[in-house]
This record gives C-alpha cells, structure tokens and sequence, in this order.
C-alpha cells in the first residue's frame, strides 16, 4: 500500500454523514485527498480521468451542504462520478472500477442508495432531477426519502436536445429543483454548436473578477447561512447574476458564472440555494476538465478516457495491437471513398474520435459536420442530406443511434432516403457495460421496410461494406462492426461493393450448417477446429446480410443440412428471427429442419473484458461446439463416435 | 360541381410558376380563394383544417417569393401542407385527400416534387433545411435543384428538443437558410412549457402596431425590392427585431412578431429575406389557427382534426359508434385506479386529447403532466418519477414512442423501472398513413430484458392490462392497444390484475393452435367460423403476453397440434419471433412441427381505411382461413372434405 496516497481528511469520511462535522478548512484538505485517491485509483484501473478531476470540489461542497441520499445528486453520463463513488461507502472498491464484478464507471442504482439514477448516456439528468422533484411534492416515498434534486451537467450534454425538452419542461413546472451547469468547454470532444459560443460570451464578459470577490466577501458576511435574512440571500443572488437570459427566458434563476474549482465560492452559493431556492435554478460552474493533474490538464482530450498509467509521468500502458481497430478500418476506408467522389460526406453526433472521423474532420473539413450530442438532428440531417443529392455516412454507436430511432423511420426509412449508417461498438463494448452494449440495432432496423442491414465479419469484409454503401444509392444501408481490434486479415488494396442481400460459403460440411452474421465467425471458425477433431464438418457461411436475406443460400442450406443454427451478437428479434420467419413463410419447419438460433441472452450484461461478456453471453467457440453436438443429439464424451 | 367555391385567381394558377406574374392585389385574392377551397375539401374529406387555414397568406407569400421546387418549403409536421397542395399541382385530386389512393395528409416526397421532404411526426423541418442547405453549398444535385431551404415550424414543434439541437448546429454552421415560426399558440393542445411563454412575452411586449405599421411602410418605400441597397435592408430588419434575443443566442437573425394573415407585411419581408439574407433567419410570424372559418376559429380546438362537414354550420358528420373507443377505455380505467391510488400519476407528450388523458387532467391536475412534444424526456422524466415513489402512466403512440427508445432503453430497462406504458395506435391506423402506423413496438420493447410486454385482445381485456399495470411493481411494463373502438364486449366493473406471462384458452380444437396477440382475435374468431362450416375446428388462444411468453401455454399447444400459428399486428421481430426463439430452444422445431407466423407486411402502407389495410397486410379474417387452409395443406375447394 506504499503506492498509496497520504489522505488525511479523507480517511475520516466514508459517507457524507462524516462530512457534516468538518470545517471549511478540512473541507479544502478533503478535496486535495480525493483528488489524489482518483488519479492513484484510476492508474491502477484506466477509466475517466480528466472528468472526475474536474468536479472534484463540486462533489465535496454538494455532499457538505446537501444531505444525500435522501437529496437527489444525479451526475449527467455519469464519467465524472468517481469523486462521489470515494466519498460514498465505495472507496474501499475504487481500484476496481469498471472490472468485472467490480465497480461501475458510472452511477448505478443497484450499486448504492447514493446513485439515486444510472447514467451513461449523456443529458438525461435533468429529467431525471425533474421526476424526484414532481414525485417528492407528490409524495412518494422511496427508501431513502426524497428531498432536494440536483442535476449536474455538461455544456456538452446540455447541448442536447433532450436537455432542452427537460429544462423547457422544468420551466413551466416551476418546481425547487437545481441544475449545476458545469462547464469544462469540453466534453469530450471539442465543443460545437451555438449553445456553446453562447455559454463562452457569457463568461468572457463576465465580471469575472469582480464576482469572485464579491462571493468571497459573502463567505465573511455569512458564517452562518442558515441565520441570513430572506431579503440578503436574494440581493446575493441577484448579484451573482451576471448573465444567462437564455436559461432565464426558460424559468430558471440564474447563478454565476462562478469557479468550481473555489470552494469559497461554491460552499456559499451552495448553502444559500439550499436555503432559498424556491423554484428551478441554474447553477453556472466553470471548471477545468483534469484540473489538478498536471499530464492530464495538459493532454489534447484531458485526460477522457486513459488506460492505467504511471501517476508521476503520466504515461499511460496500453497494450501492444496485433490489427488495426474496426473503427480506424472504417475511417480509412471511407477517406479512400472520399477522395474518389466529393459527395461523400459524414455525420457524427459529438465523437469524432470514438468514430474516427477526426481523420476526416483534418481530410474534407467542409464534408465533416460534428452535430453535437444530438442523434435525433444528426440522422435527419443526413436524411436531407441525401435528397439534396449528397452521400451522407452517418457514423454513430449501436446504442447512441438508439435516441435516433424515429428519424431513422420516420425521415430516412419510410422516405427510401439512401442514408449510410456506420454502426460502431456493435455487440458487446466490454468496460463500458449494458449501457454501452450495441444489442438492439439488428432487431430495430431489419425490420424496416426496404432498409439494407449488413455486418461485418472481420475488418476485411468492413472495407468492402463501406465500398459498398457508397456505391449503394437506392434506399438506406446500414453496416455494424464491434468495438476492438480485427482479427489480423489482410486488408484489401481497395474495397468492393458486394451484391445486395448475398452471403458467402465459409466452409461446406456436412449435417450441421452454420450461418453467421458478423465477427463471432472467427469463434464459429474456431469451435469447427474442434469438431473437426471429433469427426463432425459444419458447413459454415457468412450472412453479410440480415437484410435483405440471402434465400437462395438459406434455403440450400436447410435442404442440405439435417440442422441449421444462426448465430449473431444482437438480441432476439434480429437476424435468426429474419431467418426462423423466412423458414416458416416457406414451410421449411415442416421437414423437421432442426433450427436454432444462438442470440444475445435475455439480461443485461455487467461489464467485463469483451471475451468474458460473450462467455457469459453463451456466444463462444465452445458455446458453438456445444450448441452443435447438443443439435445432433451428442454428448461431448459421444462426440469421438459422432 | 355547384357547391365549389368561386376562385378565379386561384381557377388561373396550376403551379407556383403561374403566380410569379401576379400582382400582390392577386395574390390576396388568390389566398382568399385557396381559403375557399380548402375550406371545400376538407368539408368532403374530413382532416385538418385549421392548420391550414392558418397558413393560407404565409403559403401563397411563400410561393410567390420563392421558387420552388428549387427552394425547398418544408413544413413540420405536415398538417398545414393543403393549401401548398392546392397551390402546387394537386388541386384536381385536393378532394382524395387521406383516401385510399389519394393525397396523404402530409407532404409525402413522392407524391411531388414540391414536398422536397415528408413530415408527419413533429420537429424534423429545421435538421431537414438545414441539410438542404448544406447538400447546395457542397454542390449537392438534386433533380429539381437546389436552392433555398425554408423550414416553417409551429410554436409547439419548436418546443421538441430535435428542433433545439437543429437550431443549435444551424446557429454554428452559418448557412444561408430560413426558418418561419409559425406561431398559433396551440398546436394540438393548449402550449405548455417554458419557451411557449417566453414567445407570448415576445409579442405582448412588442410594440406590433408601430411593427405592422412599418412593415406597410416599408412596402411603399419597395416596389422593386430586388433593387434596394443592402444598408436599407439591413436597417429594415433591424427595426423588424424588436425580440427575440433566445433564437439570437442560438446564432439565427430574429425577424418579427409579424402578422402572418397580412400579406402587406408577408410578402416585403419575404422579399427582403430573400435578397438579403446570409445566415440563419427566424422570422417569427404570429397566425391564428382556423383563420377565417369562423366554426374552426371558435372550436376549441381550432378545427385541428375533422370529419366531413357542412361548410355553411360547420356541423361535421361523424359516424355513430357502436362501441368506446379503445382510448377512452384506458383514460377510465386509468381513472379509476388513480382514485384508489394517489401515487398513480400520467404522462403525455403533447397528447391529452389523444390519449384520453385530458379527463384525468381535469379530475387529478396535479398529478398529470403534458411535457409537451418531448417524448425522450417524457419517457426520462416517467422512470425518475417511478424512482421517486410514484407510479407513472406514459401514454404515447405507439409511432411517437419510437422518439423516446433509447430512454425505454437506458433510463427504464436497465434501471428495471416501474413505468407503465400506455401504447396506443398500436397497429394499422388509417387516414394518417404508414407515418403513424404502430408496427414496431412489440420488436423493439420485446427484447429488452425484464420488460412486460402485453397487448390488449379487446377493451374488457384493456380494462385488466390497466389494472395488471397498476399492480405490476417489479419492473417495467407497457400494454397496447389499437385506434378506433372495441369491439362491444362488456366492460368489467373493474378491472383484475392478471397473472404475468399467462395466456388465455378461447376454444379448444384440433389439428392446428393459432395463438393470437393483440386484437386480431376477433379475425382469428371470425375465420374460425368460416373454418367450422368446412369441418376445420382450430384451437384459439389469446396470447396476453408477449413477454414473458406463457411457455407452459405455447408449449402445449405445439406439442397437442400438428400446426401452430401466431398472429399479431407488429412487423417481424415481435411476438412470432420470440414464440420461434422459443420453440428453437426447446428443439420443438425438430419435430415437424407446422410453424407460421403472421405479421406485418415488410412494407410501409399507404392511407386507407384500417379495414383496408389489414385486407392489404394480410391479417384479416380470409387470409387467416387461407393460412390455415393451407398449412393443412388443403386448397379452398377441397376443405369440405377435410
């Protein structure tokens, strides 16, 4: 434990109830303490850095002057909550952040009573805030009581429009609720949009200085908060007002914009709205992401998401790659498309980096457009930009597209608009868990009319989908690839467009015939070396299709085999539902074809490494052999005689 | 043809081209006249009205300003899109209107090519201008060309945060393009929200008699606007600015309150814009909904949606009903339990009328909330009000639920909370078209773990998915049900919690199960009949769940029939395919089991009676009998001797 930080204040605490009795000086100690058991905690974990070191004494003054868990803190998408997991009854779990059976890198309900709301995506706080503050008025009485809520969130996620709908909703509602805008100017991308310029002009012609004394003089003429007069608070407030029609306009008080990095400022502002506040009011923070953290501070992204790392350099260990990422395969690709026809352009909703458009942001800068956090604008955008004549290339996450589901329907599918979904972090995501999983999107757009729904088995087979989107013009096409790492295939010099709705023969076998749709082929590939061993030679294809199905291929197969198993990392409702429907309509289930289809389980799966989740997920090499001698009604000790 | 009204202006104009060489004296007689026939045609039709008839002056100033199809009018939501109908062509077929076969009520893009986009769900126009703006700069070609994009949104729309994250990227990218905010104060229902009284403070403030008196005489100092210097012009928009600061905040130049009836103020500010503008602009026009019908101007509800009438009274003819409505049937029930429960609490997205949820606002105000046409935060909002105690009621479409899916997915799946979801237009819904047609919810709630999935068979059994959703607390649960009314089925004093993942047997047969889900039953019943006088005596089950699917019950029927049927009103991916995940596991299918699935149709259907479109998708009464008939393997004519 030589490694460990000297935390002085902090050993004292382990919930807020132990921070009741510190002083304003112990305070500023415990904020350094906590300061340095996140980054000793994340060096030896990886995770979000730079967030959590942003709200460091946001976290401290909240829980000193707000009595949680009975009050709501509800931390919008959640990177940032590690302060509050040390200071919650966790910090003797802190270093086992985002591994299996560990903790969770975001808030989790089932976690503890002090994450009153799970996040992870972003711009839900708000909502979430709003409903504690309508069910309190109304009387529900969850376990731990309801009291005062408090949504602190973004600039980033504030741009959102679901962030609007609630503040919008917040306004008219006119309930004592507080939202803590905390603005690092960053999320975690650089920020764009309006709401953004808008939020810069606000402090930069702020008095700023003038405010911080003015905060700081409150703290002198307030030892006690509690014992000021009405009329005081509300001059206090009103000098602190320096800004913020826009939030104004929409019914909220406005405060600040104050340094949340000063706990002289935030401690009074605190305890003054905790004491006065009567209706919805915006807290307006300026921080710093990684603040604290010199390498952290100081890298392009400050310190988002880091793998472990030394906490005296900085310098983080990532492990050696054997194959470039499906995400830089994707990128690359759709930049050699890019230079051959100026039509191709792309969308991404606030992740140029996690898409790996950044590299075409720097390439066609005119071509590339950043929407913000806004799935719902970014996927009719590109909608309009497809009947305005252009090649758009929406590039979004399995379960971020998810908050563009209408769009995708309403605007794009029923319209036959040829709008190119890239469909990134397909299947399971690892660290980031259930809520990052890419599971729904097979099921939620193969079953739209006249849609094109491929998946790509390795990074080879990537580079020909996104050729063959490109060249596809006739209605919208979507192509999903996993997080990580491909398997080592070479990489073809140029991709070519494949024909629409034919798969591929892998292997021909015998009996069993498995069909394949997206990169759990290497583990089919894999569970058949073992069967081989034991006499048996599945046929083995690759879907690339689930839409339009391959029938001919399909139908050859039931034909051919006494079984045909489908296997997908998706939920049920996705392409082994396509396949079993298309049996069915075609009375093949009447021969006694033996059918099954191997899926995502029905539960939602904690984070672990890729490889464990699909163990747990039953969808491995071995799960396969199984599946295979359990179909041809052999026990594994059979199997030599099979 | 003696019932027409007299339109000799508009008898001279087939398409915009024609009005270019009309005075503006001509133009106020051609919005008269288009007034008239509008007013004529919906009083045949039925549909909206007083959209329409509140943007008759903005349309034809629209029209005569602009040159469409090459600048694109792209209208949210599309009930306002008649008079442009009339106006571009498809005044000879205005009297089809959400017929089978004839015009939709929206603009459709295949319809013209002067609805450059479609509409029908609310909020989409500004990302749709917006990515017409940028597909022209880039050098998009479009076959009608590309030129101006104009957005015209309603008060209500720009509440939806989609339209907010529109606005906040169209505010950074500085495009040339224009957006018109229609403001009637009501869309559907009363406006709620913060915004909505943000905008009447922008037009009680406004001094709008010094503004319209300056607009007429900025029309005297233009007859040639074209040649005015671009100082005059930016000094007239300058004095048109008397608010709007919010939408400056976002990037766009404000122009308004103006007028949006007087065509004086209309057409020189168009003009203006037109020749002027370089960025984004919002001009804000103020209209009444109904406008000139004095019966639609006096309904409540403006004449938002109508049956056929009589143009002199305004009387409309609505057809009698046989039964209550599916949707009245929810409010009650859900009253009912609400007065035995007062942690019972309802949600709505704009829809109280629609949902049936304006008698619970009248009875229990403080407990129902319309968020205004914010579905995600809706749906966010409902889980944190679960999380805090209460039992929320979230009464969407089935279509609209669509918007809030990844909130379903995030907020309340993974969170495993009691929300209950009310879904209704479950199914094919007529007159509105495949834009509001609820197909995919089954699939798309079904796969998501520890969700109740249940649909309603007829209204008594709507009564018992109330109550079961009332009791149910483990989770979340969601209940369906169709447009239009029951069936005529006693209603229950009141309703019963059912048993979760238990079906229910309606008549014992032979030979072939059909599991029915949903309210098809009555078409499983009615080919039943048909079958009995050929001998065929089917077993009928009602299915109730389709998570968790009664596999006690499923498994049974498959093992007693040699066929089994499962039919529902949802595409592929729902019911059928979780029943077939079933009967895979169980290696059911290895028996020869006879397994068909009946769903929607892998196509968007077009308007038409729902009668018409079940004949259409294939699920009525006949194509039933013919499924079984033919699973059996007997032809029609053969099945006497079955």
């Amino acid at each position: 434990m030589s490694d460990r930080p000297h935390t002085p204040v902090l050993d004292r605490v382990s919930t807020p109830a132990d921070m009741k009795s510190l002083s304003d000086a112990e305070l500023h100690q415990l904020a350094d303490d906590v300061r340095s058991e996140v980054i000793s905690a994340v060096s030896v974990t990886g995770g979000h850095l730079g967030a959590g070191l942003g709200v460091v004494e946001l976290t401290v003054a909240l829980h000193a002057v707000f009595d949680t868990p009975k009050d709501k803190i509800i931390w919008d998408v959640g990177h940032q909550c590690y302060p509050h997991k040390v200071l919650t009854g966790r910090r003797d779990r802190i270093r086992t952040l985002r591994q299996k059976d560990g903790l969770s890198g975001f808030t989790k309900r089932s976690e503890s009573p002090f994450d009153p709301f799970g996040a992870a995506h972003s711009s839900t706080s708000i909502s979430a805030a709003l409903g504690f503050a309508v069910a309190r008025d109304l009387g529900g009485a969850p376990p731990e009581g309801n009291g005062d809520a408090i949504a602190v969130i973004g600039d980033g996620s504030m741009s959102a429009g679901m962030a609007f709908e609630a503040m919008n909703n917040a306004g008219h509602l006119k309930k004592r609720m507080i939202v803590v805008l905390n603005d690092n100017e960053m999320s975690i991308a650089p920020p764009v949009g309006a709401l953004s310029s808008y939020l810069s002009q606000l402090y930069a012609g702020a008095p700023f200085q003038e405010f911080k004394s003015a905060a700081k003089g409150a703290v002198s003429l307030l030892p006690e908060p509690f014992r000021e007069g009405a009329k005081r608070a509300k001059d206090m407030l009103k000098h602190m007002t320096v800004g913020g029609t826009l939030f104004e306009q929409l019914g909220f008080s406005y405060v600040g914009p104050i340094d949340g990095h000063d706990l002289d400022q935030l401690l009074p502002v605190l305890r003054t709205v905790h004491d006065r506040a009567t209706g919805p009011i915006l807290i307006h923070c300026i921080t710093k992401k990684g603040k604290g953290y010199a390498p952290a501070e100081q890298a392009r992204d400050k310190g988002h998401g880091v793998s472990k790392f030394n906490v005296v350099t900085g310098e983080q260990k990532k492990a050696p790659s054997n194959a470039p990422s499906y995400t830089k395969v994707f990128a690359q690709t759709l930049l050699d498309e890019a230079s051959r026809d100026d039509k191709v352009c792309a969308i991404t909703a606030a992740m140029p980096d996690g898409t790996g458009l950044n590299l075409f942001a720097e390439r066609y800068p005119s071509r590339c457009f950043d929407v913000g956090i806004a799935e719902q604008h970014g996927v009719t955008f590109s909608a309009a930009l497809a009947a305005g004549g252009m090649k758009p290339f929406c590039a979004m996450y399995s379960t971020f597209l998810q908050r563009g589901y209408d769009q995708v329907v309403h605007d794009v599918a029923i319209q036959r608009l040829p709008v190119r979904f890239a469909i990134d972090r397909a299947g399971l995501v690892g660290a980031d868990g259930a809520t990052h999983a890419g599971a729904f999107d097979v099921a939620y757009l193969s079953n739209l009319p006249d849609f094109v729904v491929m998946a790509a088995a390795d990074e080879a087979e990537l580079v020909h989908m996104v050729a063959t989107a490109a060249a596809y013009d006739d209605g919208p096409i979507a192509f999903r690839f996993p997080r990580g790492e491909g398997v080592g295939v070479e990489l073809p010099e140029r991709g070519e467009a494949l024909e629409i709705g034919k798969g591929r023969m892998i292997r021909e076998g015998a009996r069993v015939a498995i069909l394949s749709f997206g990169t759990r082929l290497a583990e089919v590939e894999a569970a058949c070396e073992a069967l081989a061993a034991r006499g048996i030679t599945p046929t083995v294809a690759d879907a690339r299709f689930a839409k339009p199905l391959d029938r001919t291929l399909i139908l050859d197969l039931a034909e051919q085999h006494e079984a045909l198993l489908t296997i997908e990392e998706g939920a049920v409702g996705g392409f082994g539902s396509h396949v079993a429907q298309l049996l069915a309509d075609e009375a093949v289930f009447d021969t006694g074809l033996k059918f099954r289809s191997m899926v995502l389980p029905d539960t939602f799966i904690d984070q672990s490494s890729p490889e464990d989740m699909y163990a747990m997920a039953g969808l491995n090499a071995a799960d396969i052999e199984a599946k295979v001698l359990d179909v041809l009604g052999i026990t594994k000790l059979d199997s030599k005689r099979a």
